[in-house]
């Protein structure tokens, strides 16, 4: 394909991402720039909406889902309140790459007639509209991934029967939940990166502060999450792709452990490679939202549709023992106790995420916890083992994918042209990864000699990233992220903070740890910053899902509200 | 190092566990030869013990268990009577790596000094000997997985300070659970085949038919344990080796799914390769047994010093739930159902295991239970990516260790020398694997529209090997183990029968499936397999350990006993 093919081909699929938006919801008036106006949500987008409209949308997931199950609100006039929203939405971000909300307001009244006829809801997300990464693949429309050379293709492949035909795995149980799907999402294309930009729809920016990215690799997630133009979605995570977006928007964001949620028939890149699994994650404005979504997956039996999932339905007795351990901790004790670290020993957080971790520890210890200093093995071992793990094929699959249509890649990713690794060199980076996640097993069970109740620590607060969400082509480090994918952690990123340049002043730099460092220091702009979220993660060990969302849950509820 | 010098050193390591065995334990009389006498099992081996040993060590492990916990048999007169019968089965059958006995009598009298004190015993293996496959370090003994160039190195590696002090995880929680531990058993080099071979201890011959092999690569836990030299051990399991000793020797043996015994701190062949994880599995007399050691491991939370390792306790409510499915079944109602598999599609079995399926059908049908006939996706693929699988390195591991000492390689292994796989290779085998294993599942949930109780089936039935214990040098097939590792299912094996001569005589060959079938079928010699036991196997979906174990027992305690 010829340079000016594919970008006719990337051009036309932008436009007609466009023309899916109805007439009527088109804005009509000119958008402000970033410059103009950073912070499009809340009063900007507000202004498009009728209050009814706003009323829906700004309902969290689980509050949505209380009143489409008791047929209080219909599942049509959600749905279209969403969709709405979501039109607004990409016009101002460029957060989506499929569009289908016709079949969506169909699938709502079906959805509307099955409640009319039975008295009750199809399912626990009985109306509730859903967002996808675009690595799912949804009956009606197609994957593209980013890549130009997915355009009209199945993942690559011309002419195969499952294109726009067959559904993800999840889909299907989504579907089956009584989620209505609405739309897809905006990634980076090859996902191995932290922001958002492919040849197709560009840059996806921050809806808080449009001067800044909206994260990635579900970018297109965190920002239309943000700006409520969806109650919940769903993307990916082999580096902190659901993490980063999450966090950067002010949101709540699940890592889950391997397992637990199917990616059985999504799209990925360089599929097989099974030294750090990708794993599904949900993305929601609130914690007990992304407990909705989460289990109500689970209640499904994913693990007879997905042969990677493991038998184990959300565990209520977790849930219970996490309550009643935050109980006996308000009556002082046995309290639970939180390891902290404030920095991974290879790069330092700017000011707005070091005063986040101020803000938490404040709000532990108020709530008298106990807090220990985080002091695990090296996490320089844990990022080169991480990054060695995402370039073992030499960067084959992507270059495959990107020479289908011959395009540019559009911006460094993780993965770097080189050598294949052999089969005995994957071997021995396995027993390095064993033997690391050995020893922070080791370690954290060692904490319980420090916590006072006999119990290690419940679980760990650090930052997801150096810094809030990132000005574009400034994210040097996502070692903050990728630790946890390495050990198979649980991690839920939480909203803590803004970043506000009158508070969060530029610290002159002194006793760097290593040139990264330095450079991040650098980077720091408290102007250009200012308004961004500022949240941080909440790490459990493996598969504790139910534990962590919990705690996540109850830190964020006593986090001081941001002004 | 010279050709004499492995040789040399194998030979002196040979004659070393030879003299760790008491002079009082040693058989002066000359022992009959394979000819003279298949079986050394029974009145044989009984000869050279008394009847109080004979009654302890004829007991099963739950049993002596009973007795050890309760106060009623010492942990010392148990741990004497097993060191004395595994010193004979040594002497008989050449399955012995590693011999201490002595420490493990210290152990035993801790114990009872133990139990003295407290009246109550350490832990629910309170005093049980339990042998080990030798790729379990215990202090005080090394481990050289048949390898002369391990001799005197740990894994290999010349002045490593692990070596006789380090303890694998597993070894650390059977101690801290009471058990006691006496001898390593042999396996064959590279553990990568179906019978028990190496240059240091030679053949391990199989007790009920010293003709034939004990099977591998377990194959001296086989062994000891058919001769009650141990009531009950680990072996390890990536293509079948827990299973086949165990069924050659007509004992029970578990596959457990990967995630569930810890492996960490093993010895292992071809370490971090990832696409078929080797697992741990008991081998005992009774499914009971199985039950016993395997729960008992899972009481010390292995999940917090294994990162391998699954967060699931031993679930009684599956046990339950399967309990009551029998009862169920009992009463005509909602019957458990079971798939058979008489054949592969790749290999047909020998007479004696094609009369096991027979019997076992006859079984199932006479209790009230459902059949249906197991027709999966191909077995010819699953047994062709887990030989890929075996491949990945093309013999660079077992070749390395080789080297170590230069040693010839004693047995034809399935692994053959070939250029390493990339890791673009091995990604396309992983997502090979992963679609086999979806359409497995799927033709497991399918069969519920065959069962008559809306369920898929509990369980299938199917050979555990083409033969009973396999003549030396005759085991070509092992797809009939291999594709519960590619599809990480559980399997229990379980005895049903003994070849008989008179009753299994040869069949005309017609209509062969193909060339290996037809190698195979005129492999079988009525005569020579004539007392080998005949077990198949009980196969469950993944992690479904709890279920199988249960339905194991169900159906190996309503089998006509042999005679």
């Amino acid at each position: 394909m010829t340079h000016a093919g594919w970008q006719q081909l990337a051009a036309a699929k932008r436009q007609s991402i466009l023309d899916a938006i109805p007439e009527k919801w088109r804005i009509q008036s000119p958008i402000p720039t970033a410059e103009e106006l950073r912070d499009v949500t809340g009063p900007y987008i507000q202004q498009f909406l009728t209050p009814r409209e706003i009323e829906i949308t700004e309902t969290d997931a689980l509050g949505i889902t209380e009143k489409t199950t008791s047929g209080t609100w219909s599942a049509v006039e959600v749905t279209e309140a969403f969709c709405h929203r979501a039109a607004l939405a990409h016009q101002l971000v460029n957060c989506l790459h499929e569009v289908f909300f016709d079949a969506a307001i169909e699938d709502a009244k079906q959805l509307d007639a099955y409640f009319a006829e039975h008295g009750k809801p199809t399912g626990p997300l009985h109306g509730l509209p859903v967002s996808l990464k675009d690595q799912f693949h949804v009956k009606g429309v197609e994957t593209t991934m980013g890549y130009v050379g997915w355009i009209g293709t199945f993942q690559g492949q011309k002419n195969d029967p499952r294109s726009k035909v067959f559904e993800s795995e999840l889909v299907r149980e989504l579907r089956s939940l009584g989620a209505v799907l609405f739309c897809k999402t905006s990634v980076p294309v090859t996902l191995m990166t932290g922001e958002t930009v492919n040849n197709i729809i560009k840059y996806t920016t921050n809806p808080h502060n449009r001067l800044l990215s909206c994260g990635g690799s579900s970018g297109g997630e965190g920002a239309l999450i943000a700006l409520k133009g969806s109650p919940g979605g769903f993307g990916t995570d082999i580096g902190g792709s659901v993490r980063i977006p999450a966090v950067f928007n002010g949101l709540y964001g699940l890592r889950p452990s391997a397992g637990r949620v199917p990616y059985e028939g999504a799209a990925n890149s360089m599929d097989g490679q099974s030294t750090i699994l990708s794993v599904i994650g949900p993305l929601a404005a609130t914690a007990r939202s992304l407990k909705l979504l989460f289990k109500a997956v689970l209640s499904q039996q994913p693990w007879y549709h997905d042969p990677l999932v493991l038998e184990l339905p959300w565990r209520d007795e977790i849930e219970k023992e996490t309550r009643a351990l935050i109980e006996k901790s308000k009556s002082g004790s046995s309290p639970l106790a939180f390891g902290l670290m404030n920095h991974n020993g290879v790069v330092r957080p700017h000011p707005p995420i070091a005063r986040a971790m101020k803000i938490v520890e404040q709000t532990l210890t108020r709530l008298g916890h106990k807090i220990i200093e985080w002091n695990p093995p090296s996490h320089a071992i844990a990022h080169q083992l991480a990054r060695e793990t995402y370039n073992l094929d030499g960067g084959a699959d992507l270059g495959h994918h990107f020479g289908l249509s011959g395009e540019d890649q559009p911006y460094q990713v993780i993965v770097e042209p080189g050598p294949q690794k052999s089969a005995s060199e994957i071997a021995v980076l396995n027993v390095q990864k064993r033997e690391y996640q050995k020893q922070y097993m080791d370690y954290w069970n060692s904490t319980a000699e420090l916590t006072g109740s006999g119990r290690p620590v419940d679980g760990v607060i650090c930052p997801a990233a150096p810094h809030a969400a990132v000005l574009p082509c400034k994210y040097d480090h996502v070692g903050y992220t990728s630790f946890v994918n390495l050990l198979d952690y649980t991690s839920v990123v939480f909203p803590v903070t803004r970043a506000d340049k009158n508070i969060d002043v530029s610290q002159p730099g002194t006793g760097f740890l290593n040139e990264m460092d330095q450079e991040v220091h650098g980077q720091y702009d408290a102007d250009a910053y200012d308004g961004a979220p500022a949240g941080l993660q909440l790490i459990g060990r493996r598969l504790q899902e139910e534990k962590v969302l919990t705690l996540a849950d109850y830190i964020g509820a006593n986090v001081p509200k941001s002004p």
